[in-house]
């Protein structure tokens, strides 16, 4: 039997239920992330992201309904990943000078990854026709490149203060 | 027994060698991803990153002999996260027209990864005083996000073949 050809269609369909899951599997760390912050900023800028990463998955899921598809989650393992990482630093760092720098550096690691996904989601939205889509993809890659700048502004900071205490 | 505290330049030395062993992965998945593209550019443009990375590959090296550390690999779970979801691409896809757009988007996945692990660890480097290491993965980040944008461009006309063939 020949296969029907996956076509462009198919692949932003795929993806898009591959960051469903990892935006779901995002949610989940964040808080976890929050707890073990040291620094107070921190902690609020991983707040902060959570709350808006329910919001971006308010807005997958509104690209499924422009889809006609349901919104299902497809197991995503470059974010199981790259949140693996962030969890060995969380245990491996607890309560050490370097933690903070740690967390930061897997919150951009995450950030790149997203960043990496939507900028592909919004391309093949708009080569498929879809400017809503191109819209709600185009306003959270936004969002991910904000948050992405403000840790690079905050890891400044951190390390500072790292290097102060070591006086 | 009281832990040794685990400070940046540790921090530095464990995302080192979680690089090290990502770019070793990542020269090993460029010959199998060149091999699965269809379009000639494409294939070209993976030929030609697995040569830069063979050339980031000495350049972390030298930044262990800064260090004063052997070369030593830490398995990275992200990059086998992020480029088992390529591999499965190449199964899923394979002689389907939307093969290649998947490569580029797992291609950029991976790219964006680095470009988050280099800028992370050319700010530590510059933090924790050691110019000569930034100057060698600054080197490195720029052609990251060379290939990065590249790709972008590539994705363009290949996204566009398929568009043809589609009429």
């Amino acid at each position: 039997v020949a296969k029907k050809p996956k076509l462009l269609s198919d692949l932003f369909h795929d993806t898009l239920k591959d960051v469903y899951f990892a935006e779901n599997k995002i949610l989940k760390t964040l808080p976890k992330m929050a707890k073990a912050a040291q620094s107070k900023d921190l902690k609020a800028a991983f707040v902060k992201h959570e709350k808006e990463t329910r919001g971006q998955v308010k807005r997958l899921q509104q690209v499924f309904r422009i889809l006609g598809k349901p919104a299902r989650a497809k197991t995503c393992d470059a974010i199981l990943g790259i949140t693996g990482e962030g969890a060995e630093i969380m245990k491996d760092y607890k309560g050490m000078p370097a933690l903070d720098a740690g967390l930061l550096a897997a919150a951009q690691a995450v950030e790149h990854y997203e960043m990496s996904r939507y900028g592909t989601l919004r391309a093949w939205a708009g080569e498929l026709g879809m400017p809503d889509a191109v819209a709600l993809l185009e306003a959270t890659l936004m969002e991910e490149k904000a948050t992405d700048a403000a840790l690079t502004t905050l890891a400044k900071s951190v390390v500072n203060v790292e290097a102060e205490h070591a006086l």
